[in-house]
């Protein structure tokens, strides 16, 4: 398998955890972002909505949207699971991912960041209130939901598919200084998985296209 | 099972398509988001997003995000199914269900509309810029993986998850004037879907809590 990715973006970092926590092997190249290459003639071809990852299976195959992709890894190696063991965990690992995915990541991308600076003239100082009222705002929500489920991960004792998209979301939210003085438990969550060799080796700074300093 | 929502509500449609796709009766218990009943403490018990919808077990258990109803739904109530047959296919169906749920709706919600106006002060026209660019932009990323993908529904011949996600994203774009003239395959899909009994079941104007005019 390939993994087309970004070494910072979240959506990437997501599919590096669960690639890893399977203990599954693939080639990864570099879209660099910075540089417009996901908007290439050639990447849009693999992804039209011009985002990364995407993963290209065995058979040459393209996938895009992390949720999609990792769905797809557990159907095809279904062991080690990154799911829970029961209907109703699934659906509560499944719905952290979602609400990280649909109401936290959206806002705290780069490009709206840039969209609410460049284009709507928005200052630093309300930026930073969007990034604490949206993408911080939902991390909240999500610590609610995580204090029912939790155990030493966000759905009991393992690493499900809810911490692959929390710890990413932790990264960036330290990233854009916002406030995660009211996540104790995603915080105590996120320091368990960064010591597990899953999450070392997906972490964005041990990826071939870091950038350092 | 009893599933909380609103008429209106892009994620509370998606989740009354799948279920009437799959034929379950549930109780519908109206959440009024006009009224702020979603803020509520009751509400907040069971869903700390404070979003809807939330799906109410028989066995008591609630489950909230769209994305993992339907995943919950689909694997408690296997057939008929809501998702193609193939992992290729449903990792397809799935990235297109994720990408109308993590940068289409996200940016065309209700709250982010007011927080733009409200909050931001942005102009009409500039909101309007915004809805194009955003979760109109996405849109038209969608019309190109449904190219790839679509017979008469967005992959192959049956409606699957992602005409559940792709028919309400239609409806909240016209609602709120988004350009759709990029979408024709979109729009072919969702006409098709229209004429379907599961969907106009499911439509926002047949709903108890539906306000005429």
């Amino acid at each position: 398998m390939k993994l087309l990715g970004y070494w910072r973006s979240s959506a990437t970092y997501r599919v590096r955890i669960a690639l890893a926590l399977k203990g599954l092997d693939y080639d990864y190249q570099p879209v660099n972002l910075l540089k417009g290459e996901q908007s290439g003639a050639e990447y849009l071809k693999k992804n039209p909505q011009a985002l990364v990852p995407t993963l290209v299976t065995d058979a040459g195959e393209e996938i895009s949207q992390s949720l999609a992709i990792i769905e797809f890894l557990q159907e095809t190696f279904p062991s080690p699971s990154v799911l829970p063991k029961t209907p109703i965990l699934r659906a509560k690992a499944r719905a952290i991912a979602a609400a990280i995915a649909c109401e936290a990541q959206p806002f705290a991308n780069l490009r709206i960041q840039k969209y609410l600076t460049e284009t709507l003239g928005v200052s630093d100082e309300a930026k930073a209130a969007f990034l604490n009222r949206w993408p911080g705002g939902a991390l909240n929500a999500v610590e609610a939901m995580a204090c029912e489920t939790a155990g030493a991960f966000c759905v009991g004792d393992e690493p499900t598919i809810a911490d692959a998209f929390l710890v990413p979301q932790i990264f960036a939210s330290r990233r854009f200084n916002i406030d995660l003085s009211n996540c104790p438990t995603l915080l105590a969550i996120d320091e368990r998985c960064q010591k597990l060799p899953a999450f070392i080796k997906a972490h964005p700074d041990n990826q071939p296209d870091a950038v350092k300093g």
